[in-house]
Order: C-alpha cells, then sequence, then structure tokens
C-alpha cells in the first residue's frame, strides 16, 4: 500500500498535511503570524515550534521561515544581547559548564538560551539528546531554553538553521545566547562565525599532557577557561596556555586572551567569566569590532548561503550531477589525474 | 574606428589573432603537441608560454589547457618531485631565502623552480614583478625557472592557475617545487593547500618582539626557519617558537614541528632545512600522510574550482547577479536584517 502525503495551505488558514489513504488532513503548521506573537511573548514551546522551522529543509517550510523572521524583524531587537561560542575536546565538561554557568546568569537576573551547532547530525543526535538530561536543572529553570542540534545538514555539515535559531531566541528575550560545539571537525569555526565571543574550555594536565591543541582553534579562541579547576596543577596550566596564547596577534586593539580558573561543581571562577565576557564586549564595541565582527558573520553566512542554494539548484541536472560524483570518485580512489582533468566540467554545467 | 579581433583556429593548424579591419591573422596559439614537446624537453620558454595559458580566463585558451594538461598525463609523471610552500610575515625575507636555498638545491644536483601565490593580482603586480630583479643569481642559473605570479583573480582571490603550473614544472622535471606567498589575507592556506611542506619564515625578535604570530598559521607550518639568524636573539626566537609550536596537535603521527636556524647571507643552515625538509617528506610517505594529503588537495581544488565555476555559470543571470550584489551592498552598510532575508534569493535563483 503506497501512502501519499503532501503538504497544502488551505484558504491562508495554515498549512495542512494530507493523507489520501485516510482521506483527512491534518493541520501541521500554522500562520507565521502565530509563531511571530509565541516568540514574543515568550512561549518556550512555540519558540521551539518556529526552531524546528527555519532548520527545516521543506521547500514549504523554508517559506514560512523566512515570513516568521521578516515579520519579527519588524519589531526592535535586543541591543545587549551577547553570543557566546563554547568550544573545547570532548571530555572537558562543556555541558556541566554551560549548565552551571547558564544558571549563575540566571541568578544575575538574565535570560539564557542554549543552542547547539552540529557538524555530522548522525553521529550528534544521541549525544546532544542527552542534553536536557544532562542540563536537568538549567533546562526546568523557566529563565532559560535550552535547544538540542538541529537534525539539517544540508550544507555540508553546517547547520544553518542556527544562525536563525539564535535570531528568534533573541526576539523571545534570550540576552545571553550559549551556542555549544562538539569539538569535532569544523563546529568550532562554524559557533565562532555565529558568535561574538568565543570561550575554549581546557582542562588541567600536568607538563607533557597539556600539549595537543588542536590546531585552528587560535584563530578563534577570545577567552581561555581552565575547567575542572579543582583538579591538580590547574595554575601550571593556565600559566601555560597563557604563555602561548600571547604570542599571537590581537582580534583587535586592545584586546588581549584573557584566561580564568573555573570548577563548576564547586561554583567558583564564574564570576570572573562574567566580567571577563563583559569586558571583552565592551571594549570590542569601543574599537567598532563588535559591529564589524557581526556584519562580516553576515556576509560571511550569505554567501556560503547562496553558493549553496546555487550549487543545489545545477545538481538538480542530472549530467552535472553524476559528473561531478564521477570525478570526486576516481579522485578518491587516488586518480590524481582525474584533479586536473576537471576543466571537462565546464562543458557540462554551461549546457 | 571599432577593432574587432577574435580568436580561431584554422584547419587544426593552431590558434590565431584575426583582425578584421587589417583583414589579417596572427599567429598566438600553437597546438597542445607543441607545448607538450616544449615542456618535455625542459624548453623554459615555451613553458612559460604554456603557464600563461593555463593561468588564461579565456575560454579558448582554457580548453588549450585542457588538452595540454591530459597530453603531459599521457607520460609518467615525476615520482619524486617535493612541492614546498614557503609562508612568512612581508619583510622576513622570503625572496631572499628562496633564491639561497634554490641555488643550494642546484649545487646538490636539483631542479627548483619558484612560482608564487597571487591572492590579489592588482596588490601585488608590483612587488610580484620584482622577483626577477631580486632573484638574480637563481634565475640566471639554467637548473631554476622562476615565475613570477599569474594575474588569473578570478576564482576569488585564488589563483587556480597555480596548481596547473605545478603540474606543468614537474613534467618539465623540476623536482622542487617552490610556492611563495605574500604574507597576506589566504595566500598561505592556498600555498599550502597545493604542497607537501609547509615552511614558515620567521626573524628574531627579543622578548615581547616575537609576539604577534599571526593566527590560523599554526593550522599550516610544518617546519619553521628563523631566518636572519645572524641577527641577536636567534637562539631564544627559536625555542620561544618551538616551545608554542609544540603545544599544538601533529597533523600526522611521528610528526613534530622542527625549527632550524638560517642565515641567507651568510649561507649557513641550509643544510639542515634540507635534511628537515626530506626527513618530513619521508615520515609522511611512512605513514601514508604523503599520498592522503595529495589526495585532499586534488578533491579541495576540484570542490572549488565546480562550486565557482557553477557559481559564475548562474551569475550570468543578471536578475542573480543583481540581486546578490543587492544584498551584499545591504550587509555592508549595517543592514542586518538583510542576511536574514536571504531566503528570499531562493526564488530567484530557481528561476
Amino acid at each position: 500500500m503506497k501512502v501519499e502525503m503532501y503538504f497544502c495551505n488551505i484558504m491562508g488558514q495554515g498549512y495542512y498535511h494530507f493523507n489520501p489513504n485516510l482521506k483527512q488532513h491534518t493541520k501541521l503548521l500554522k500562520e507565521a503570524q502565530y509563531y511571530v506573537d509565541g516568540i514574543l511573548s515568550g512561549d518556550r514551546y512555540i519558540l521551539s515550534e518556529a526552531i524546528t522551522i527555519v532548520e527545516s529543509d521543506e521547500i514549504s517550510k523554508s517559506h514560512l521561515a523566512h515570513e516568521i523572521i521578516k515579520k519579527l524583524q519588524e519589531n526592535d531587537p535586543l541591543v545587549n544581547n551577547i553570543r557566546i561560542a563554547v568550544t573545547g575536546a570532548p571530555g572537558v565538561g562543556k555541558s556541566t559548564f554551560i549548565e552551571a554557568f547558564g544558571l549563575y546568569l540566571i541568578e544575575a537576573n538574565h535570560k539564557v538560551a542554549v543552542l547547539a551547532i552540529d557538524p555530522s547530525s548522525m553521529m550528534l543526535k544521541g549525544s546532544i539528546m542527552g542534553d536536557k538530561t544532562r542540563m536537568e536543572k538549567l533546562s526546568n529553570n523557566p529563565a532559560a531554553y535550552i535547544r538540542p542540534s538541529s537534525n539539517n545538514s544540508t550544507m555540508g555539515g553546517v547547520s544553518m538553521g542556527t544562525k536563525d535559531a539564535i535570531t528568534l531566541c533573541e526576539y523571545a528575550g534570550y540576552e545571553y545566547i550559549i551556542i555549544e560545539t562538539v569539538g569535532v571537525g569544523q563546529s568550532e569555526v562554524w559557533a565562532s562565525m555565529m558568535s561574538d565571543v568565543t570561550l575554549l574550555l581546557i582542562q588541567p594536565g600536568a607538563g607533557d599532557e597539556i600539549q595537543g591543541m588542536k590546531r585552528g582553534i587560535v584563530e578563534l579562541v577570545d577567552i581561555v577557561i581552565i575547567h575542572k579547576a579543582d583538579m591538580p596543577f590547574a595554575d601550571e596550566t593556565e600559566h601555560a596556555y597563557k604563555g602561548v596564547l600571547s604570542m599571537f596577534q590581537p582580534k583587535f586593539q586592545n584586546m588581549t586572551i584573557k584566561t580564568a580558573k573555573v570548577s563548576s561543581y564547586d561554583g567558583i571562577g564564574f564570576h570572573k567569566i562574567f566580567h571577563l565576557i563583559n569586558e571583552y564586549i565592551a571594549t570590542s564595541k569601543q574599537t567598532d569590532y563588535f559591529t564589524l565582527n557581526r556584519k562580516n558573520q553576515a556576509l560571511f553566512w550569505f554567501d556560503i548561503y547562496v553558493k549553496e542554494k546555487i550549487y543545489q539548484a545545477i545538481l538538480k541536472k542530472e549530467e552535472v550531477a553524476k559528473a561531478i560524483s564521477l570525478y570526486r570518485s576516481l579522485i578518491e580512489n587516488g586518480d590524481i589525474k582525474a584533479a586536473s582533468n576537471w576543466r571537462n566540467i565546464e562543458k557540462i554545467i554551461e549546457s
């Protein structure tokens, strides 16, 4: 038995899901205004629904997502919202840190949203789904919104939806948006390219153990946090990383990479981190780096989005998709000549 | 008076340049076999002509370039050729180093080609054109081939031609291909993505002066060279950088970033560098990183090329080009809302 399903918009009353076997419509999506009102009133359930829509790849949802964002932007945005990327190797305790720091921010009368970057949805579904449990205290707090990672992996592993989800959370009144990475692949880069400030979590190690800093991380990091500061050698680790990171060019004038020791279990160090983040934001605003950075990020995502959309549109031509995948598999099988013969592909694209 | 010119291929005898006002053909380009024979016989003049063709953007030349490369690849390639990227801040003496090291390699009975990466052709034309004079001794040596930078800036600043130029030089018998960067923008990344080993040149500084290492360089570098080792504090600088770089994860098993002190004026240190490069290549071949790296590079350039070609093809649609440039200028002028409204563009691309 073949079950066909499709979506339709019945007389402007919203999007319905039609199952021809059951001969019935199920209301699935509502009009954009419904989500906009819900988000602006701070309804966490509607916010979740809306994020699912902006994260979706379906064309029907993509148009609705566009409408939601457009309508939201007719309102004044929060001007003091801060986007914080939290990066670090697996096992360093990012979730534990985010929960404890989130609760600290709520104590200080702020609203906090936690989003996750998902470079490879398949791989992460499991671990990220566990966030709700791991961040139990934070997720039960009415001033917090915790979003598990998106399953949208269209953009070659970049979850474009997360960028839109930030916008939605900000209009829902969350001042601090924490973007968690999974410490693999390019996730740090994507998180950093959505954030105003990037934290790197490391844990204390003795001597040689502190070696093995991920290459490429220096380019991103603004503040280094020595997590699990109750462990031995926290001071030595802080000192060593401070030395290494001070060797690199600052992102903007008067910026230096600061370090702080934190213990999420003892609740020690959060005041200093809060201070360092605010200080960093203040300095970056003074030097106009803050605005320039957000502008560059907007251009960065715009370019990625446009190129990816164009690429997808062309890949619909079967001939092009076949040629590209043929050449890629030749190269993967070690036929380096194929790489130089790529010029063949021009004719196919232009046809 | 309007002068029209076009190219045509007269009875398979090669490409001619026709000027209808003068009513005459000028032979400009020859058949692919001419260039292939010239390259394989090691003719530097014909090699130069062929590189100009592979660097060109013109469609007619692009097809000829494809033919040349295809015909070359019917021959066995050199198997022991090594591609070396030389990076470093402006003023550190990259050209001086390359000339001295190139002469050292020739002394050791090797043939050396020097290519340059040109991230912004306009900016560099001047300085790169000066290379011929600066590397006077090397360029006059029959065992060396020095190529000024390409003027092809189509690929968003990436000179795709350089990748093809490497292939041509290798078939011309040059075993060591040195790719020089200009120390700005993404040029280090591009050079590194074309090379088997990446050298970073730094100069001695006292204490605080050694600060300011470019962020992002750690990801690329394999060997650090303290150039101008005749200057004070060379030992201290080597020690400091060694410390910093040892903190990062190696690219492959058993790989460590080695350092060496060099003085191009005194001719000191080249033997060690030659040894370090050979050692690095040997280790990377043992661990299969060498082959994997070349394969990944081939895929990287293939993907860039295909996406760029597709992007260019779509940009020919005036409507799309207009929409993209409108949104980009809105974002550049600080209208961050424009970035979120990018979804509009979908409809235009799909039309």
